[in-house]
């Protein structure tokens, strides 16, 4: 998918939502467990229910593979659902992988050739190498790491360099470099949304996708005015607080609700037409 | 297994081979293809042939992701081989993973409980949120990237801070207050020998993974010259010298003849007694 084309789903649908599939096994609702394919089921409902008021869904793999090949063929059945059925969705494996050479390549080839995904989040620490392999298939995204929500982003992330800029800094300035806004996007901690606005001066094209709106403590209307650009540029992820809205056999039309609901303070904060 | 259970191994092999089972399933000889599992037969036979001369077993996770759930189902299969046959291996599961909070908790809990591997390998950026799950399962081990051995190593990890002090030996300094010599392990490029006895110095008693001996270019000598403390505190990792030493039927005893070699070699670097 083109960054013209990710434009176009948002200003179709007045939504730069993101739902995080974080389909943890333990969390599902009672009725599904009974089910051969629990986080399945559980996934098919939700992308069902939130798919009118989203652009994209992001699985976080810890989820799938902490259930062994039987996560991952979940996580593999999943993406198919969305692919055939929302075509215009954009699917992120949130991965946070990284290695080099040609083990960078292979896990490339698994998840833009094996798995069909757009984009997978990659953690940048061992530098080009580790991106260069995902840059090279059209139409897919690399997702780099830059500034996380967590409070330890101050032991590396937040420490400053010789030349006085901070770790991530020194992340956004060389890996644009590397690709374009049309093939890198970023994650951007939504608890930093003070140095969104910094962000974005260094990397004003790139999609910053940013997870942690609502659970994390981030404001919508905050991270919007700090980190959109004239385009929009941003992806904001929502994962608990939309797919745990109800923990019951109500889970997908209280996630429909949920989504509906940020799609629609999400579309008072788009830039006009 | 701890680190006294390590050593001992060492002591007994006189060996501090760890084998890489980077099992491409595109190089793997041609009469395995046609097995249902070619992937857990290649790695049977190898683990079998070189077990006599290692202490490890590395697989990593890329070339069995590569092959969506199937390889998946290769990869828990070849740890549960290990694990009932050679008891006394270290399994390092290769993942290069980094993730926070209770998506890393996961993790930790994918491999170390479900799949049953000793140690796996992590990527710093975040910080210690990514680490910590993992340093809380006992007998278990952490290893984190540090100094790897590739062209853009240069990018990050080689970048000097404010205090003058490269990212690495950040990451060294601050991790090693996380966690113990019995918990954490650092991955250290061979091709950058000569800063092996700078992180010797940093990390005096800690194992250091060293990955790309022989294919990449350092030599076994200097980096037991260099990375060596008195217990020997190496894991040197021998990927495709050793799996893929003969392509064809032959392949197994191939490898366990070079194994072998490197055993021998390592044998003479080893402290007296």
């Amino acid at each position: 998918m083109s960054a013209q084309q990710l434009y176009e789903q948002i200003r179709r649908k007045k939504s730069f939502l993101c739902v995080g599939l974080d389909s943890d096994m333990q969390k599902l609702p009672a009725h599904l467990r009974r089910e051969r394919y629990p986080m399945l089921a559980f996934n098919r409902a939700i992308v069902d229910a939130t798919a009118p008021y989203s652009v994209a869904f992001k699985p976080n793999l810890a989820f799938y593979e902490a259930c062994g090949a039987d996560g991952w063929v979940q996580l593999e059945e999943t993406v198919r659902y969305i692919r055939l059925r929302y075509p215009h969705m954009l699917i992120i494996a949130d991965a946070k992988r990284g290695d080099i050479g040609n083990t960078s390549r292979l896990y490339a080839e698994a998840f833009f050739k094996k798995m069909e995904v757009d984009a997978v989040t990659l953690s940048p620490y061992m530098g080009r190498d580790t991106v260069q392999p995902f840059l090279e298939y059209a139409g897919k995204w690399a997702v780099l790491l830059a500034l996380t929500s967590n409070p330890s982003a101050s032991d590396f992330e937040l420490t400053a360099g010789a030349d006085g800029k901070m770790l991530y800094e020194r992340v956004l300035e060389t890996s644009m470099r590397w690709g374009t806004p049309d093939n890198t996007m970023y994650v951007v901690g939504a608890t930093q949304a003070r140095m969104l606005s910094d962000i974005r001066r260094i990397a004003p094209e790139h999609f910053l996708l940013v997870p942690g709106v609502g659970e994390q403590g981030g404001s919508l209307e905050e991270v919007a005015k700090n980190g959109m650009n004239s385009r929009c540029g941003l992806l904001v992820n929502s994962s608990r607080a939309i797919i745990f809205a109800d923990g019951g056999e109500n889970f997908a039309a209280a996630a429909g609700q949920k989504a509906r609901e940020m799609q629609e303070q999400m579309s008072a904060c788009l830039p006009a037409e």
